[in-house]
């Protein structure tokens, strides 16, 4: 068989074990041929690639970021775009093509599967919103990133007796937020799938510091918004220099709460520092496994489909299931993390 | 409701965010009344406890250890144990007891169980071999730790060109080997569910040395095995002083592929680093989890009980199917990580 | 001999450890009488105090923040603030007192020193600010913090072609930029000591796309600021909201750069997780050394003088050289870090 | 200038750092051309090189080992091999070598320059033993690994209420047992430098026992001795495969604490997992800055010379002065880390 393989989108740690595994898989236990697209889609439309063997995925399973690059690039987008990558499969007589990527990179992958062309999709995001399966790779890490900052932001404020609003990634689900606001024990979790009430906010942590404590921890994901009319709120309002930058929600947040509550409040923002680096062992066994499966996959001509952990299994689903809809966080899980609070 | 909570047999990351996540669930929420037994069931059986209020749990969630104590008392191993244990909790008006422990502990919670005692089980174990649950918490940690080690000597082991024979935790099956090798790419798996064959393990590690390569990365769990009659093996053979311990299986391991493979082979153990010491995000997060559903089963009476994770949802299963059986690793799993080896 | 103890300003990694060698030292081996005052100066203004024994101060080696609290109160601030702090000490019976903080609190205990009482500071600043001594303890936690979060950020901004601008703490000095940025591999170092010419940097992280590299890192402290006259910089410049707190010199360098070299370019703010959490084993024993040699400086009557540490060893320095003048980045340490830029 | 480098000896947290930074400093800043020797002195004597460029050193920063590989091969010891090394470095118009290693390295570094070739040495050892600098590269990264397994450690030692016995490295010095117990707060530490009373440790461990704490972690440097005559010892004495390897002083402390305290003794050997891997921040600055000063020392003609380390300062020592005796820990030192134990 010959295989391509390509990495889609922001950066996710487990992309690298993923490739390497897709390789050991292929070439190791059923002599294909693998070869790597640059650069996403746009080394699939521009017929930009490398052969990969085990030496060029040698030393990569620990290493953040991906070997073949990645970028935004959607063949949907581009005129003839589907078209183009049907020519460039048929000309490098590939027998299946395995897309690493989030939810753009899904629907792309359904697109072109529906076209005809033979996809086995490999899911990926930090943000872990993908139905359909139970974890992506690179959520752990991300988790594991915050909740090492959380625990270092527990001290600081408690020093400087503060609120700090520490705002992690999510921009439609809140499930970063939730997981690393329970595990540092966040005395607030503010999710987007529950718009917040200021005032039920600026209650809850107010408690806190009525019954003596000295500082508090408000976990809230980039995504999160106020209840309609609880809160003036300026999604993406620009700053003085025309960026929108400057305008998150943490930053908002911090400002109400420090005048709501007569107690300094301080907004952190974490950042990009959460999608990089290397993985954690959980996302590079997760990661190794889906690639494993990938490749089997493709063997089977399970084309169409994506692979995704339930439970402690490696199924194959549906591209269509898969990209229908965001895996959000359901009310019980929030109702666990609230005890806690 | 008054409820005892207990802590037994060896030390698992995320037991003291399970302690923390009963307090706060059944005080908070429910307005009941919690004690802590110290050192296990001996606190039981000795009526040694002490309340547990929130600030009794303040600041342990990332902490190590456990605040409540252990011991590998097993209340069926004493005379009158079961009798004992029943006239203190109905003494101390207990409506249910949470114990928290792995296999041993949790035969003995079904045995007062089995006695009617109000009984809702926590599985803990590093190993990760309880059935009926997909993962215990401790386990990630365990991975983690070991993991990172891996990482390690993979420098050391290339510089100084040798066989590392590093035994990870895991007496009855190889969870720990399976993760934490496939995670740090090791060149050799060897878990006891599959006793293995000296000469096939030398020339899997041998054929690394044809093709140019300089070192390798054997992980072996504590209770591998060679097949019957592949190598002389001497467990848990004396060593000098009449001790037992310095006769291990990566010790004999690097014995042999020593003389075998003509190259220099070194064990390593790590030993109990792998048990101690702070939880990652996620076992702390599956402790937190497991208290709160520990509790919700004491107040819908659904006693004999067990907090197990399967999927993404937390579900209660009977004690004794748990006790039933060793969770081991399948052998799709162990192909799966055979492939990047 | 009866001693009191306090902790002064920001959070720094180690301030417990100081606190836990103070009373070893003291307690054990002289056989002295040791009081922690709360909140820092604050404490002692007000006689707000406990007593500290080996119970007290078990455990909080590791942990990150201060047993005692802190605050930004200062004696001098406060009308008749010396008076106030003589008198509590006498009705105290306090033979000694130890500060430990920043160079306000180390002005502070300079100016009650001259007022004879007898004090015996330790230096603590996470910036490595203090003359004096070659390092204070706090800095290699931050420095290895901010390194971390940069090995992470390079895959992201790899994998996202994109120019990141990391601000690390440094108000006044460039030591955590310095050697963070040495550490992590930085393409530029900007620093307070030596305002930066726009056009200059440009110029230095273009050269590396002019290259074919694809990405940058610009590692920039806080307090670093243009030549005169190379750009429009708003210190301290208020955002919408009136606050100053969003124009920092990471923001203005990413709206910048992002002009100058038509590549994507990203302001990261490491901010307060630099300061908290559990000490590198570096600052452990460094904190363990000051607190040690901080009681034998006030068993051997030197008060007035301050620990640091000069090579390997520790010495006592009077309090008023220390807060003579900042520390600041040597030009030859900047050339040598040029070099690998 | 045409520079030689190389790397000799075993692993050491910061080998690559060095080589990065003299080809840095040596191409881009003087022009320079610079080759590295493969596996140590081998690559000389053998004429087995390969040039060293940007590229070539691109990327590994942050990583363990040495892209160079090492051996322990030295010139000394083969016939004829300082006039082999003197021809292969006229034949190749070497300027300047300079070779990273420890004290054998030096040693034969010292011997190569008494013949006259043209050497500036970069001291390596993670046991930081080299006399004429306060720290080499390494020690830092193998003494915060041994730090974060005693913190883990302390929670299992609790929990199962034993003693362990934890073995570092440090053949001929204490250093990384001093380091790593005073961080992490051990309750007795033993060196080479000291050799050990067994009456005495048993009493100092069994006072914490008497005084009702439950555990202690006993820290000892793999070379540690008992005074002659407080117990047998049998140094390097075979195991039942006439191995050496299993008879170390870990095990024979547990075997005596355990006869003598009636408590249960555990013994934890940390091994290679304390050289490999990843080095700290500080000791890529300081491996970066050795890096640097080798470089400048070459094109002064400041030969027959080390890198050292002198406060904050780098400065050049004869390599005489460096291989002439032991670096070990002064008593001063070890009665710091007595208080707290």
């Amino acid at each position: 068989m010959r295989i391509g393989v390509l990495t889609s989108g922001g950066d996710c740690p487990g992309l690298n074990a993923v490739i390497r595994s897709v390789v050991h898989r292929a070439v190791v236990d059923h002599g294909d041929e693998v070869i790597g697209f640059h650069d996403g889609w746009r080394g699939l439309l521009e017929c930009d690639y490398r052969p990969l063997d085990l030496d060029a995925v040698s030393g990569i399973l620990a290493r953040g970021g991906t070997i073949l690059g990645s970028s935004r690039v959607q063949p949907a987008h581009l005129r003839g775009g589907v078209e183009t990558a049907r020519g460039h499969v048929a000309d490098l007589g590939l027998d299946a093509i395995i897309p690493i990527g989030g939810e753009g990179t899904l629907k792309a992958a359904h697109l072109l599967s529906e076209a005809g062309l033979p996809i086995v999709g490999v899911p990926k995001t930090i943000d872990n919103d993908i139905a359909s399966t139970d974890v992506t790779f690179g959520f752990d890490t991300a988790v594991g990133v915050a909740t090492e900052a959380l625990d270092r932001l527990k001290t600081t404020a408690e020093s400087h007796q503060r609120v700090l609003i520490v705002e992690v990634m999510g921009r439609h689900t809140g499930w970063i937020a939730l997981h690393s606001g329970m595990a540092a024990g966040a005395h607030a979790i503010v999710v987007p799938e529950r718009p917040f009430d200021i005032g039920e906010l600026t209650e809850l942590v107010g408690k806190r510091f009525s019954a003596g404590k000295k500082f508090a921890i408000v976990v809230v994901a980039e995504g999160a918004k106020p209840r309609e009319g609880s809160m003036e709120f300026n999604v993406g309002k620009k700053d003085q220099y025309g960026h929108e930058r400057f305008a998150g929600v943490a930053n908002q947040l911090a400002i109400e709460l420090e005048e709501r509550l007569g107690k300094e409040a301080r907004p952190v923002i974490l950042g990009h520092v959460q999608r990089g680096g290397t993985p954690t062992a959980y996302d590079r066994v997760l990661a190794t496994r889906f690639g494993w499966h990938a490749v089997e996959a493709a063997h089977h001509g399970r084309f169409g489909m994506l692979t995704a952990l339930r439970g402690t299994d490696i199924v194959m689903v549906p591209l269509a299931d898969a990209v229908a809809e965001l895996k959000t966080v359901p009310a019980q899980r929030y109702e666990e993390a609230e005890c806690v609070l």
